[in-house]
């Protein structure tokens, strides 16, 4: 299959309506402000991985409208012409501010601001979400399991049920960012420098007389790495046995077996002590069978012998809770040159969003380096060092406490200046280094698979005043 | 994003490292049988609707590995130089047949079989089984959610939340197959002519003063087809009286309002009070807020006002059960023109496959026309028509059955003949006119959502025995 294809028309239909209407009632260039943030993790987990950043940058950077697109859109009868022209010459000219991929982050934060013309700002909304939802969930899920593994490489081997194309690729990489040590996906190594293995299927060795044959050919085309996969028959009666044959025969560089079905603690110590016996003590073992963050940490408790996991459709798909729902809502317009606070209002508190243009910080501890918590300011403020700052609930404003001897740190960088792309995606290795550290500044207590301890997210005074008088005005509407 | 890729190396690792092991020991050219089959029906629903294969078919005539990949694979240092020409110079050869589009499938059955040089057979696993596995998942859930929906039109509204840019429009594209009425999505209705729509989000209200200006506003530019998104603030207090009011005044050719939050069934029941006695009959209510099948059932039970659905994250991401667990697994052998039956082991009875190059029909009876189960042959049998004919349930062999007053179809078309495309796909629109047909073959009790009758699907007495004569050789060897 091949592709060619400019993704600006992969929107929901209602951006063009609306993009539409704005044009056509003179409120195209009306300056706006959106903030895409997402309220709760998935799996009820403490916190998620910021990832597909890159792919959003790609987006925007690459926003055309072709004529096949105008031809398109003329097509539909709903559209006038000056609009369809304004299409033709579009440019993007929006701010987009945004927290670096890697960077753990929580409930109701800002991860993106979109600043600009609303009918730009609006219409950019479908793929910012598509793409960061996705790539966010994977490597949120991927983290999870990959610390289930306490140390032991995850490889991430789902690209056969992957939803499409592109949740394969992009999820090999943000499973990268989540801390998997690499991909069975072959094109997201070429593509996205992320380091793909394979050796082999059931079916080649179905296709020798007996096991021994199989493992025997392929140890001599690959002398240096040969993993040999010992569950098509009967792992301890036939597999083990004829992989310890072929490594004592050929004596390869590095060696490893792979089970693929079965009672995992079970059959990994009876194959490790096998193995040890035949004096392979560094031949390593790999599982890999419908495996999530659950069973790995059990089975690990159960005491079975594994060096490393291939973990596929549980990954992949982020089966069992496979939506991450964030959302972009508008926060503020300019009108006149001044800024007027918008707040989107629902009789569900979660729901109620935190209006105007805001700034996003973390404070850590001077002497551990360990997240304090995280504070939503107006774009305005800045948190003062040192002691004395005081942080509250903003669900339960009599909870205060005073912070001391911390710093902080402006989480969002700007992306797009006036439609110019002023930031440099780091190297997917940096990304992935990033996430691993600034998952370590969290508290056990919030890595916690089930229950975790809420991280502080907070508003500052200037901020919850705000939001408090916009809904006591709304208030005093109804 | 620009999308320019040849997905030729979407592939897992482990189809390289195999193509090459067979091009190092001469059997390359080797001819092998692979089936493409699952094992159950996600959600616990007792049929599949099979969507993939034009993408199947676009994949396989594109298979080009260009000189970037060969680098890349070079770069590897683990693949001779023989077999990289070879793969420059790669051409797909092989015969393919499969399952139409839209066709109810079931477990155990070959939808796909690719016949060819093992190495080419085995390359093309990874995309076959991810395109068709994604495509059927969406296709088998849309399916689910249509009939729940008792004939009122679903909307594909998931754009956002699918994992990555192909799972939202291919995603559109299986469920439109699977019933739905049309798709948020714009590309998907561009390239895939599935119908799209949308009118506004809450921002366009938010942009307003208030809801009547925002409607007023609407109304005035899309007098053709007004659809009001009334949940804004209040449904009832001010945004169904908002629109009433824009109705009125503006009489809209087509009107609707969308409720996307809150209570369906007491919402829409008051809200279509309040537009009868407006004595606007003719407004349609659109419901769309984390939908599926057990919702839209419940509420319709509870008798709810709704006449479409907009349905988003659970039905895109398949959310209940995101995976469809298609594999891709050795059947046969032509050794020295000879066909030789492959049949993999296993413990689990339900994992073990069936051997040998097949065929699949299914029985219909003659005067209903309804389905009467599906019989797997090898390829050289046909089922005779007309009465007398005899199946039996492959896991209990006494209870058997003879079939009057039948005919039987051949379920399977050949695609690829030596790596010809034989095959034109169907229009969209016929392919998810036959789905709906077919789907109508079956019997209430096969379409149940919940512990759905388990449809008839027997081995020809030919194919049990002989895959009882490879189990049996298989246990005298242990």
């Amino acid at each position: 299959m091949k592709k060619d294809m400019n993704l600006t028309m992969l929107t929901d239909f209602y951006e063009i309506t609306m993009a539409n209407g704005y044009f056509q009632t003179g409120m195209a260039d009306d300056i706006a402000y959106f903030d895409m943030f997402f309220r709760r993790v998935p799996d009820g987990g403490g916190f998620a991985v910021m990832a597909g950043l890159e792919q959003v940058i790609d987006y925007l950077k690459n926003l055309t409208f072709t004529e096949q697109d105008i031809e398109y859109l003329r097509s539909k009868g709903i559209f006038c012409e000056e609009f369809l022209d304004y299409l033709r010459n579009f440019k993007f000219a929006c701010d987009v501010w945004a927290v670096p991929e890697g960077t753990p982050i929580f409930p109701h934060e800002p991860i993106i601001t979109v600043r600009g013309p609303v009918m730009q700002a609006q219409f950019v909304e479908t793929m910012i979400l598509l793409t960061i939802n996705h790539q966010s969930l994977i490597a949120t899920k991927a983290n999870r399991i990959v610390r289930a593994a306490k140390g032991r490489p995850i490889m991430e081997f789902g690209t056969r049920r992957a939803h499409g194309a592109d949740a394969a690729i992009y999820g090999a990489r943000a499973a990268y960012i989540g801390g998997c040590a690499g991909t069975a996906c072959a094109i997201a190594d070429r593509d996205h420098g992320i380091s793909a293995l394979g050796t082999m299927a059931h079916s080649w060795v179905q296709m020798y007389p007996d096991e021994y044959s199989a493992f025997r050919k392929y140890a001599e085309i690959y002398p240096d790495n040969c993993v040999l996969l010992v569950d098509t028959y009967n792992v301890l009666k036939s597999g083990v046995p004829a992989a310890i044959r072929v490594f004592k025969e050929m004596k390869p560089a590095k060696m490893g077996i792979r089970i693929d079905s079965g009672d995992i603690a079970y059959l990994t110590k009876k194959a490790r002590k096998m193995l040890d016996d035949a004096g392979l003590q560094d031949c390593k073992i790999t599982i890999s069978n419908s495996l999530d963050e659950y069973i790995i940490r059990d089975v690990l408790q159960e005491g079975a012998c594994i060096d490393s996991f291939g973990v596929g459709e549980r990954l992949i798909t982020a089966k069992s809770e496979p939506v991450f729902g964030g959302v972009y809502k508008l926060a503020a317009l300019e009108t006149n040159g001044k800024m007027v606070p918008k707040i989107k209002i629902s009789e569900n508190v979660e729901k109620i969003t935190n209006p105007g243009f805001k700034k996003l910080y973390r404070l850590y501890d001077k002497d551990t380096n360990k997240a304090l918590g995280d504070v939503i300011t107006l774009a305005d403020e800045s948190v003062p060092e040192g002691d004395g700052y005081e942080i509250f609930d903003p669900n339960a404003v009599w909870k205060r406490k005073k912070l001391k001897n911390f710093y902080a740190k402006n989480l969002r960088v700007q992306i797009f200046d006036h439609g110019e792309c002023v930031y440099n995606s780091p190297d997917i290795d940096e990304i992935k280094a990033y996430a691993a550290e600034q998952i370590h500044t969290l508290w056990e207590e919030t890595l916690r698979f089930e229950n975790p301890q809420t991280y502080y997210v907070d508003l500052s005074q200037k901020l919850w005043d705000m939001k408090h008088k916009l809904l006591e005005e709304h208030n005093s509407i109804r």
